[in-house]
Parts: structure tokens; sequence; C-alpha cells
């Protein structure tokens, strides 16, 4: 075993090897990893992270999106413990349940609005995701329209790793070298009004995007399509909020020509953008399906929910003439710990108000992060809330990029580390969603990194003559 | 809200009704369900469960051939509160990792037979197979392969439930109604001794089939075909040992064409059989992935893992030209949590030797199973140490079964319940997969439960003129 590592007590500097050795990572940059290896993360204390040397750093992304009520919450893990103790797991299969299954799923039927009110859970959004285009599928089947299969998706969207999830992810960076079902896919133009078309006002450009979509649906046939997938917000895509009045009128347009909407709220739901589910309060929109997760859980146990509408679920339920079985389910569907942790995270936030710590606190995060929009390099500081990222430019006017090779934000992420906070680079896009946990002095210490590393950053590309 | 079931606890005659109103059951009945509703499971100690009116029974199944280590281990439950103080969760995309992900890759390396060392780390098995052949897809494209793609697997195989692990699933039944991209999977008879051809002996059965597969192979052209995936004995097909022979030389035939293959060891892994990892221990094979869940973490938390040889892992970890990432991964990869209880989870079963108790009374409880073989519907008992299964059926000579709606394996299951056992129904087959820590004891209050069950159905179905 050979370490490369200095400073490092040993049983840590075995993990760092351990996991250089073993471990397959998730979007594993292969130009690197072989090379430097990972950072090894110890333990967390609400929205602070601590490291292999115990250095301290400001969890900027909430484990990525996830850990809303805080790292190492005192009663959460103390319930986790009790639960387990008790009962872990029983399978929910056909006609078993836990009172945590059960809870949970009324629970978030009455957060979800309009008639969303039957829950298959599973152990994460990709699971989700998947779980709901299947449903779809088999409703549509139910009802005898077997050609209405085709999905809506959009480019830059996100929505899981799993084979089908994948396919619906417009990523299409993520798609190269894999082999994926994307002939039932359709990708329609992401809602990106910093990218929109120079001559367009973002009104025009919501206009266009509206007009592409019932340009689509009419090529492809109505009665071939299925569903339109959406984000209300696009996360991984780089945070990319819609022109108002388009998630309005694309739903519009979904319910004229019977075309059913899943909303993926993976990212946006509990507390996020201020509420626990965000599609109704937040966006005015009434989905059929809304795919939660991340939040859900905050991320302490793998975990994950399609909630489905009345509508589908008479469909879906009903015994069919070959069998009287819904021949879908994962043995963690309804998991006993895992929805006990749901239900656990969703009291403490209602009980500590963190949708409205989130309302009240969110806003003064945007505008203090907005203020970095001074910045030569900065093309734009956008997001809602929680959920916020700031994208670079070469130039500010023609809003000319870096080239890919710079790695602007992989720059500008190490640069921010250094200094004791982690943020999220995604290409030239920083990300930051931090726990909910995030208060005044945490967002004052964010936004002052982030000016001095983008600072430094630019000074390093001014010496290397890239500005 | 209207309750129609008497004499439990008003908390838990809540969750009965919110299960009842609220929760998609995994393989939901929609003949009974809406009607029945569920057992509401409450707390579970070692290999026994209570309901929601503390009735006490022997877990026959352990959750879902889940909770080896068995239900409420205080040493696991006490980790598992620990570990979620300290770090429930951050990710580990690229560059970021835990100590328990980093150890428990580790060790599954070291686990797993010749040379696979790398581990992509999921939250089940279906997760784990989809993972498993979008790496295969992969690889054989970053070998410039673009046509070898094309899966073989096996009627009544079992494979998870996304859309892609559930076309994998070779029991056709569970496909009605879904759509699943099935097109790229060749489905090869299952290696079912019970129901061969009445002619022919095991060994020529045995032949028949790798002819069989051969010839599949030559027909599709083996540089179309990417992978075998085989489960060593199929669990949810109704626990289906493969003849003697039949394994080693399916897995030669792959050898000889370079088709990859893939053991789905979900089920037969982490001591079910009395070894950690069976492939080779056991059954004498090396695949060249190896697919685990379910005991992997007891099913304390939801865990799974692909592990791929180094040969897969070299192809698959070139930067690519494009882009240097390999764009797959889920948020709970790696999940700390939940690599902590698989940890936590290989330690007990070591130092507690399940795997030499299985291998101790895992015959003892074949063969006083065995002896209900001689009850005139009990067809065959089958399956190995902790893996066991009974067929009944209405004509022994013949192998006649009971026509479907009978639901004799349904009926047998309602009988043992009620006498406090509890087993999994599967069409006419009854499946036993307990807890590891099933002693002598619980072995022999099983076996006299089944006797008592099968003999009081035989009496019911005479009665009713079935018999």
């Amino acid at each position: 075993m050979i370490f490369t590592k200095n400073n490092i007590s040993s049983d840590l500097e075995r993990a760092w090897q351990n996991d250089k050795d073993h471990v397959i990572h998730p979007y594993a940059n292969y130009e690197r990893f072989h090379e430097d290896g990972s950072v090894v993360y110890t333990k967390g204390d609400r929205h602070f992270i601590y490291d292999d040397k115990d250095r301290k750093y400001l969890d900027g992304i909430a484990g990525l999106w996830c850990v809303n009520i805080g790292h190492g919450n005192v009663e959460m893990a103390a319930h986790i413990g009790e639960q387990a103790k008790n009962l872990a797991y029983f399978n929910t299969f056909e006609d078993a349940t836990s009172p945590s299954a059960a809870n949970l799923a009324a629970k978030l039927a009455s957060l979800c609005p309009g008639s969303l009110n039957h829950v298959f859970f599973g152990t994460g959004g990709s699971m989700a995701n998947d779980s709901a285009i299947k449903i779809v599928h088999y409703y549509f089947n139910m009802l005898g329209m077997p050609k209405k299969k085709k999905i809506l998706s959009r480019n830059l969207g996100y929505h899981g790793s799993t084979y089908l999830a994948h396919a619906l992810t417009g990523i299409s960076s993520t798609h190269i070298g894999f082999d994926l079902p994307k002939d039932m896919i359709t990708y329609l133009s992401a809602p990106y009004p910093y990218r929109r078309p120079d001559e367009m006002t973002i009104q025009e450009f919501c206009d266009s995007l509206i007009e592409e979509m019932e340009h689509k649906i009419l090529e492809l046939g109505p009665e071939t399509i299925a569903c339109f997938i959406a984000e209300p917000i696009m996360g991984a895509g780089g945070v990319i909020v819609p022109p108002d009045g388009y998630l309005i009128k694309a739903y519009e347009l979904c319910k004229k020509y019977n075309i059913l909407v899943i909303a993926d709220e993976v990212v946006t739901a509990f507390g996020r953008l201020g509420h626990l589910v965000a599609s109704k309060e937040k966006f005015d929109v009434q989905p059929d399906i809304i795919v939660l997760a991340k939040g859900l859980s905050s991320g302490y146990i793998p975990l994950g929910a399609t909630v489905i509408s009345e509508t589908i679920h008479k469909v879906i339920s009903r015994p069919k003439p070959e069998n009287p079985y819904f021949s879908h389910g994962f043995t963690y569907s309804g998991h006993a710990l895992a929805c006990a942790t749901g239900l656990k995270n969703i009291e403490i936030m209602e009980r500590e108000d963190f949708c409205g710590h989130v309302r009240t606190v969110g806003p003064y995060f945007k505008k203090q992060l907005k203020t970095l929009e001074d910045l030569p390099v900065v093309g734009e500081v956008r997001g809602s809330h929680f959920m916020l990222a700031l994208e670079y430019v070469k130039d500010k006017r023609t809003k000319e990029s870096f080239p890919a090779e710079i790695n602007i934000g992989k720059r500008i992420y190490h640069s921010a580390k250094k200094r004791g906070l982690i943020i999220r680079p995604i290409g030239p896009i920083n990300v930051l969603s931090p726990p909910l946990t995030y208060d005044k002095d945490a967002i004052d210490e964010t936004v002052d990194i982030m000016k001095k590393s983008i600072l430094e950053t630019m000074n390093d590309l001014s010496k290397e003559g890239h500005l």
C-alpha cells in the first residue's frame, strides 16, 4: 500500500487509500482521480463539515441539496437509533406495512397539492422518477391508450441516473458513452433566460419556448405523448429559473393536450425554496405526479417518493384481467427506518419553522450574493432562496464563456474550499444550496469567501493570460 | 375516516387506515387490497416480528431475504445512532468520500473472488443491476464495440424493478401492463429441474440448457452479446437450484464467446448459503461483476453494490476524449451511514460466525423440511441452507399444478401466519429464507407449522372438492 498523503492519521490514511483503490465514484473525473484520490469527510455539525485533517468547512451544498435540517442533528440521530432497535425493516409487499410508511404516506398526501394522495416509496430521486414513468406508461396501458408513451423533457433538466432516469436527464454531455432509451424522449429547449437569443426580451423568450413546446406536441401528435417531466427550477443543470409565466403556460399546454405532468421536486421541496412542497405554493401549478427525495429525509437515510393523483391511482389500482397485481416495487419501498426518518425530518422542519427561516433569510442571501455581479467575470447570480448559482463569463457584454479547459467553476471551488467553504462546480457555474440552518453569519461568510475566491481566480487567470 | 378493524389501539388504527388510503404497495394485489388493507408490523427481535395486536411471528423470510443478522440487533442500532450523529451523509461525487464508503469498498473487494476489486454503491439490488448493465454497455462502447449490447437473462430470473431491472427479470407475468426495454434481452429457459421435460434425466436437461444457450449465442451472434446475468440460485422465481454443472458450463460458454457474466448475488450472499459471497466458494464460478444488496446491510439501511473486475475497471476509468467523467452515479452512492451499516453488519457476521452456523444448521433445516415431501400435495422441497422452498402440486406423479385461482401458496401462507409463522407465497410455491439467527428450535417450530398448515389447507381443499 503506497501512501501519497501526509499528516493524516493512519486510519484515515487507510480510508483515503481504500477509496482510491476500490471506490467507483459517481461522476468520477478520471483525468484527476487516479492521481489525487478523494477528500475524506469525517463528521458534520449543522452547516459545517470536517475533513480528515479536522479542517472545518461551511457546507454550502448541504451534502448535495440534501441535508436540509443540517448535519448531526441529535434529535434525528436518537430517533434513528431507537427505530433501528425497534424495527428497521420489514417488507411492505402486497399486504404488509409499518406505522412509519403508512403515516409518512398520509403526511405527504397532506402536503402535496390537489388530489395527489397516493405514495409509492423508493430510495431516492432516480428511482422515484423511474417509477413515475413506469406508472405513467402502465396508466395509459390500463386506459387502452398504448400509443401514448412519449416523454417531453428539457435540455439541462436533471432527473437521475438509472438507465431510464439518465435518459430523462437532458444534460447531453452526461450521455456520452452510455446507451440510453432516448428514443421515447423529446428534449425541449431549456428555459434559460440568461442564455436566451440576444434579440429576445424575456417575455418573447418565454413565448418562444411555449410555441416550441406546442409545435413539438403537434408534430409528435398529442395522442403519442404520455407526460412532461420538469423541475420547477432546474438544479444540476445550473439552477435555471424559468421566465415568469413559463411553468403555468407549459402546464396549460399539457392540460390542453391530455399530457400528464411530473414535477421533479427532488431539489425544490422540503424548504429549499421556503415551502415543504413548492409546485402549488410557490409556482401556482398543479402536477399530476410529484417526485420527492433528498430533503424528504434530509439525506439521513436514502428515501424517495412518487406521489400520484387520485385519477392515476384509480386506474392503476384496478385489478387487471390477467392478474390482480401491480407488479412494480422494491425491497426497500416503504422501508420502516427510512420512513421514520422522513416523518421525524418533517416534524423537525415544521416545529423549527425552517420554511419561515428560508423565506426570511433567502432574499437576503440572494441580495448579498447578487453584489458579486459587480465583478467582471460574474455573468449572473440567479436562483431563489437556498437554491442559488453564479455563472461566470469571460465577457459580460457578449456573455462569452471561458474555454472549458480553464475549469473556471472548479478553480473557484478549490479557492473557496481553501478558505473553508464547499460549493459545487458545474462547468462555468457554482451552485450554493446549503442546509436550511444557514444563518446570516454563514451567509455573510459565504459571500465574503466567494468574493475572495473569485478575485483570486481572476488574478490567476489574468497572470495566465486568460483575462 | 372509517375504521373497519377492531381491537387495535387508535395510533395503530390510524396507521392501518393511512396505509390503506395512501400507500401504493410493491406488488399490490388490487383484488384484495382495497378491502383488506395491510397487516401493520410494529417491532422485531432476532427472528421474531410483532404485529399491531402484539402477535408474535417467526419471521421465516427475514423481512424479504434481507435481515440476515436478525431484527433489533442492539449493537447495530447503537452504531447506526452514533454514525447518524457524527455524519449520516455527504456526497461521494467525483472527489469526496467518507471512511465508511472507502472501507466498505475495500472489504467487499477482499470478499469478492478474483480481480473483482472496484465497487459502485447504490441503494439496493434493482439499482445495482441497473448500474451493472449501464457499466457493461459503457465498457463495450469504450472498447469500440458498440454492437456488443445484448443481454442474456433467464425465464424466472429476478433482477429488480427499475425500468431496466424489470426487463432483466424473466418472470413474464410481472411484465403485464408495463412497457419495458425487452428488445435487447433474450430470455433463456429456466434451469428448473423439477419442471424439466418428463423424458429427460437431470443430466440431459442440463446438457439441453447449455445447448440452448450456445444455440442462442450463435443465433444472435456473440459479437452482439454483452453479458449474461444470473442468480446462482434463483430467488423470487421460486428458489430454483440449477442442475449440477449448469453454472460452470454456462460460465464457460460466456468465456468462450467473450460474454461478461453478472452474478446477481442479492439473495445468495451474506450468509444465506453459508458464505459471505457464494459464487466462487460455493459454486466455483468466477463472475466479471457481482451484484450485492439485501444481506449486505441486513436491510437496516438501503444499500446495494456493483462490484466489477479489474479488467472492466481499467477500461471504464480511462478519461474519454470528449470529457473525463464517468457520468453515472446517485446522490446516495456511498452513503456514509448506509456504508457504516454495511461494515458493522459484516463485522457482526464474521465475529458471530453466522456463515458457520448456516453451514451447520442449514442441512438440518432442509432435511427436516424435506420430510414434508411425504405429504401428497408437496411436489418438491428444494433449495440450500437458509434459502428453501416448497412447491405444491395437485398430482405428484404428473406434477399437475393446482388451478391458479386456488392460490395454494397464499392459503398455506395464511394458515401458517395464523400459527405464528411468516412465509412467502409465490404462486404454488412457499419460500423460507429466515434470518441467520434461526436456530434448531425455530427450525423445528417452522417445519411443524408448515406441516399443520399444509394439512389444514389440504383438508379445506378436499372439502371444497379440489382434492
